[in-house]
């Protein structure tokens, strides 16, 4: 069976990079995070640190208001919109690990995708974060909070759907049960996922 | 290892009760699900019917107004108090499967218990409620949508939890991706579980 392209959207400090990590070196298939911030400045012509920066804030229809003659699209959606042309170009070129990026949202047309959402309780998810992410702030609660919101705010500004509602994923895991067993059903899934 | 408790909890017509039967055959543990209406009828003295129908309600204030002298929990309470009993005496013997019940949350202090929901497209669940219940009516997806509505009433009025709230359990399943490959992950992941 030819494998699916899989998502995996994910809660702060829930682990669900490295699982999606874990998941591509299981099913030998290209793994995309970071990297798809790099290819999308090659296409677009945005700065690597612009393309990153817009995605990490929540939008506003300030941006909108502050967007010159009304004729343009503000910056943050210019590059949302290169960056979902470079995920349809990955996911065209075969199976492989999306993580965050709207990606369920972007190819949600696609008759092989699967859709996954990693979470975990909220106590794992600030160790993680304090162990993890060498952040300036000394309130680790506030700040997987504050990221969670952003991440929201991105998403439903952008896909018009709800983040982290399970009906809008196949597969949702409380990474909690462990991230070597969350990889290790999601590769399962995929193997057996039907034929579109 | 040892073995969880299983406990799946199931969006209407979404297949978790074949789901849950599919899991309990490839971990030969026992499987409850209408079974227990009948334990609890013998262990509680309440008529099957009565039990059976204590469940299908959703929960009113109006049943304490008139539960009599105050003195005594309505009956609807009292059902459920004795089938909670049932449940942990059930989780005390050993692993096995329950369907719906609230028992993840009747089950919740137990270190030894996995957490499922299932769910599927609306559209999904209402052919499958057309071939596979005989229900007397002709709007199948009023007659889904309802019945979530109730079992969401029920769940959430006994658990003081939100019915569905994928935070709430460890792994969270659309069964559209296929009844067989569900119950295979959720049987995997019985297996891999954590020891609490």
């Amino acid at each position: 069976m030819s494998l699916p392209v899989i998502t995996i959207g994910r809660s702060f400090g829930s682990g669900g990079r490295i699982i999606g990590e874990k998941v591509a070196t299981l099913l030998n298939i290209p793994f995309y995070d970071k990297q798809l911030v790099q290819i999308t400045a090659e296409k677009s012509g945005f700065h690597e640190a612009v393309v990153e920066q817009m995605q990490k804030k929540k939008p506003t229809s300030l941006l909108y208001t502050l967007s010159g003659t009304g004729m343009e699209f503000p910056l943050q959606d210019q590059v949302y919109f290169a960056q979902s042309a470079v995920i349809c170009e990955l996911a065209d070129k075969g199976p492989c690990v999306i993580v965050g990026r709207c990606a369920d949202s972007v190819l949600e047309n696609y008759a092989r995708i699967m859709k996954v959402f990693i979470y975990a309780p909220l106590e794992q998810r600030i160790q993680r974060a304090e162990k993890e992410y060498h952040v300036d702030t000394r309130d680790f609660k506030d700040y997987v909070k504050k990221t969670d919101k952003k991440r929201k705010g991105y998403y439903d500004y952008f896909t018009h759907r709800v983040w982290g509602k399970k009906e809008n994923y196949h597969l949702c895991l409380d990474s909690s049960i462990g991230l070597d067993l969350a990889a290790d059903l999601i590769a399962r899934a995929a193997r057996e996922f039907p034929q579109g």
